[in-house]
Formats: structure tokens, sequence, C-alpha cells
């Protein structure tokens, strides 16, 4: 399998994408498509040794920078790294695109170049969310592609949920949960009320609503939320889970007696960081594009862009967008 | 200054409750009217040695539970602690009310009894809110009042933070921030991009979005949102907080190497369960009701209704509801 990396995306690329993309070609036995300056990613390139391994380079002249206008950098740059790769995707030359590069330019390329999955109204970023479900986490969408939604919207990104979390995440009949204001039912926004009309019409297995404290219990294992939402949330969580760590690490510094603690303590610390790092999961992938395309977090190291791009591979391997196209025809009228 | 105080209200009420009452007018020196079932409070009032403090007893046969639906059950009964106490402080016997029961019956009580001040169009819930400002906190309004909201009530939110900051907890020139999906101009729902224009216009000291990731950081002291977010926001911190706490006492006591570790470490997870905790900052003030209403927590212990009752004599003291009118005089065309 075929997969696509954009070498420029991310912000230390193309560094540690190329690193990333050559631990992928090794231990996973994948091939590699890395698209970007030539000159520069051959460089880098050189500095591994890649004798025999799957790996070939994809010139595009132009990079999409972290801070430009999503959609008017795709319009204007059509050799960027963001989209010669999505046409790679398109001519069905790549199974699956991967980048860590700017995630609004990800979206613009990936609706201009790949197109909407027939039937669906919008596309959605979704993540691993760190949760007490049996499998460790839950699957949260829209995690910021959509900052407005209306209900139908919401229903969409429940039925592609719950497709990305039975073939990917191999969980049978997963539960769906919208999020919240409350967990009692009848607690919402019009938004939230309009949307659990729908999620009960359905044949998914919708189980309620999910207020804030319940997200890490993993009462629920596909959780629905409009693009605000969902990225106050993801954001919010990792602010949090800093911001707790930095307390304990300032207090056990700051006390003579407890700092042996904090030594002592480090690799419960550490296993607790493992837990909540995105770098194990490695990316976000974008559900209701007409292909596979994931969206590794800006500050990936080469770890995570391996983890992302073993990401892509499984999405194409358990065939989502077949799942997707099938859950959009099977649960709606 | 005469604080009555809700004697039902809470889940260990009325136990907790005369507790952290007592504690109140022992170490505050502030006179308390309990407002509940006369038989219940003055039975608890009995455990104490409350010879010569300022607590007196106002009966309210009934009693608005936690799963009622809160405008049906404020209108149903009359005579509820609630409905008792609100009343108090409309015919100006109590300067202030406190209450840890049904923040939706508090909300609809307020609202019934005490009507919004002049101009107000919505009144929200706020709280403390943890984060790495100078004074350790940010202010953060609405947690779940207003679940739909027009850019006009969280201007007014702004308005009314701003004047609570200021008075309460005497940070000059209060910066605000709007709760947004990334940090940079131009990024928000249609809410948050309608609103940004109000709060530009204004003459407050706006900064800006406010993204997830950055509310604990302490960007603002003032942080604005709808009340569906604001009660995303402050139950997913709870549940994080949690949830990273549990994680890392799991992996300490997994971990022989580590669990003497843990042990000398436990200083420093209180200092930061301290920090953290609600019950320091005692309850959730109710801009916008023309006059002082402060809701706690439903779990509060006696601790937290002292100093909730506390938050009420200081919100008092330091004329919020004049600065709240004066401000929406000043602030708004």
């Amino acid at each position: 399998m075929k997969i696509a990396v954009d070498a420029m995306g991310g912000d230390r690329a193309p560094e540690v994408v190329v690193d990333g993309a050559v631990q992928a070609a090794r231990d996973l036995g994948l091939e590699i498509v890395l698209v970007g300056q030539k000159g520069v990613v051959q460089a880098e390139l050189e500095k591994y040794d890649t004798a025999g391994l799957p790996l070939t380079l994809i010139h595009a002249s132009q990079v999409i920078e972290m801070d430009e206008h999503p959609a008017a950098a795709v319009k204007a740059k059509k050799d960027s790294s963001m989209v010669v790769g999505m046409d790679l995707v398109k001519r069905r030359e790549a199974a699956a695109f991967y980048t860590a590069g700017n995630s609004g330019g990800a979206l613009a390329a990936s609706l201009f170049r790949l197109g909407r999955i027939r039937g669906i109204k919008r596309p959605a970023l979704s993540t691993i969310f760190p949760s007490e479900t049996p499998q460790g986490y839950s699957f949260l969408l829209d995690i910021g592609a959509n900052a407005d939604c209306r209900p139908e919207y919401l229903l969409q990104f429940a039925i592609m949920g719950s497709a990305y979390a039975e073939r990917v995440l191999g969980i049978a009949n997963p539960r769906v949960a919208i999020v919240s204001n409350g967990e009692e039912e009848g607690k919402g926004n019009q938004l939230v009320k309009d949307t659990t009309v729908l999620l009960k019409a359905s044949t998914l297995n919708f189980v309620g609503n999910a207020e804030g404290k319940d997200l890490p219990r993993g009462l629920a294992d596909v959780l629905v939320t409009d693009g605000f939402t969902g990225n106050v949330i993801i954001k919010l969580t990792e602010g949090v889970a800093k911001f707790i760590k930095d307390m304990i690490r300032e207090e056990i510094t700051s006390r003579g007696m407890s700092k042996v603690g904090g030594l002592l303590a480090k690799p419960a610390f550490d296993a607790v960081g493992r837990r909540t790092d995105y770098r194990e999961y490695g990316g976000a992938p974008l559900l209701g594009i007409d292909g596979v395309v994931i969206v590794g977090h800006g500050r990936s190291d080469a770890r995570a862009i391996r983890n992302g791009i073993r990401m892509a591979a499984q999405t194409v391997e358990n065939g989502v967008l077949e799942a997707i196209k099938q859950g959009i025809t099977r649960y709606q009228q």
C-alpha cells in the first residue's frame, strides 16, 4: 500500500517528517511517497540509510505555511505539497494522504481536490480522546472543521464516527453520545436538542448526553459535537493536563520533603504522559472526504508522524470510506 | 450584614449547610438567616454551641429537590426555602442569598422573585476558574444559565464579569477574552465573530480570543462564553483533573519502585488539590439579577458553604450590583 506524505507539513518539517516516514517504511513495510521540495527533502533523506526501502519522492515547489489563510492558500498554490499529495490520492496513485501541516489547509485542499463522499454534507475532523473505555479512549468529532453546525451534520458525524470506531478501532456496536451541558435528557442547546431527535430516530447505538465531566469517563465510544465545542474540548484537555502536571512539578520542587518523592514518582508520571500523548495516536482522520486523509498535529515529532502514517494505512485497510458510504445509505432516509 | 442561607439546598443539606453557616457566623462575623424546615434545621443547630452567634431561622415548609424541573418547581413551591430566601432579599430583609441547591431552580427563582437588573437581557452564572494569572484564577461566565446566546448577551456578560473582577477580585482594568476555537482573530463560530464586533466597540479591556489550551494559562482575567460552552468547560476541567490524578495514583500504586515516591509526593498532590478545589471559592455568583445571589456546588461541604457565604458578603460590600448598573449604562449606547 502506497501512502503519500506531506514532507513540508508541520512545525519541524521536513526533518521530522522524513524521519517519521523512514521509520514507517522500515518498521511497517509501507510504501511511502514523500511530497515536497525535491532539494530539501532529498537532503534530509540522505541522512538515513534508505537502501532497499520503498521510499519515493515527488516534487512540489510550493508550501502552504501554518499561518496562511487555508482556502486562499490552497487556491493560489496549485503546486503545493498539500495539493499535489491530494491529487495523488485522487488519481489513485496513493491510497491515502498524511499531513502535519495547516489543518485548515488540509480541509480546504481535500474539499477542493477530493470532494465529499456523496450524501455527506460536511466533513469532520476527528480524534482519539483518552478515556476510561475498555479500549482506553473514545473517538471525538468534530474537533474543528465546522464551527457552526446543523443537526443533520451532527447526525452524519455520528454515522462516520461509528463507522471509524467499528472498522479501525475494532469496537462492536459503538455507543454514541452527544456532548451537552448536563447528562439528563432535555439538557442542551437548540442544536443538541434537535440533533437528539435525529439520533434517536437512527439505528445508531445512541446512549444520550455526555456532559463535560463524563468525557474522560468513557461512557461512550463515539462523542459527537460541533467543531467549535470539539475544538475547545481537545485544547482545554491539553491545557488542563499541562496545568496540573506543571503544578505538581512546581509543588514537588518547592518542597524539600517531597523532592525525593517526585523523583521516585517519575516513572508513574511518564506513564501518564504516554497514555495522554497525542503522539501515540498520530493523527486526526478527516472523515467525509472521498479519500483517506489524516491530519497530524503541527508539533508532531518523528514518532507521531510514523504513527499517523500507520493510522492512514489502517483507515484504508479497514475500508472506512466504504463503511461511511454504507452508513449514510443505511441510517438515512 | 445579614445573609440569607438556603438551609435545604445541597446534596448533604441541612447538615453541612448548618455547619457552614455556623462557621460563617462565628469566623466572619456575619449575621445569618437560615431558611428551611424549622424542625430539621433546629435539630442541626442544636449540635453546635451557637450562644451569642447572630444566627436566626426562618421557616419554609417546602424544598426544591435537585432533580426537579426548575421553573415548574419554583412556581409550584411558593413556600420553598429558595423562594422564601429570595423574597427576604427582595424585601431588603437580607443583603444576599446563598444556596447550594438546584442551580436551575436558583436561576428561575431569582428571575421570578428578584428580576433582572434594568437593561440586562439575561443573567449569567459565573465562576472562578483556576489559571496562571497573578491572582491565580480567571473569572468565567456564562457557565450554564443560557445554553443559547446572542451576541448582546455575551457583551453584557463581559460587562458584568469585568465589574465583578474589579470590585470583588480587585483586578484593575480586567482583561476580557472571548472563548474561541483558535487564538487568531477571525477564528470563531458566528456567535463569537458577532460578539467580537461588539466587544471591540466597547470600552472594555478586550484582548481577543482565548482558545481551550489558553484558558488555564491566565491570558485574560475575564473569560466570556455562552452557557453551553461554559458548562462544558467547567465540567471537563473537573473531569480531566480527576482523570489525571486517578491515573497518576493508579500508576503509582501499580509500580513497586514508585510507591514510596507516591507517598513522599503526597504533600505536593494535596497542595494541587487545594489550588484546584472549588471549595476554596465557595460559589458561583448569579450576575444580572437585581439582588445578590450566590449558587454553591451541590456537593459543597461545610467549608465550601462558609466560603460561599463569605463570597455573598463580599459581593454586597463591594457594590457589584451598582457597578453592573453603571457598566450597562457606561458601555452601552
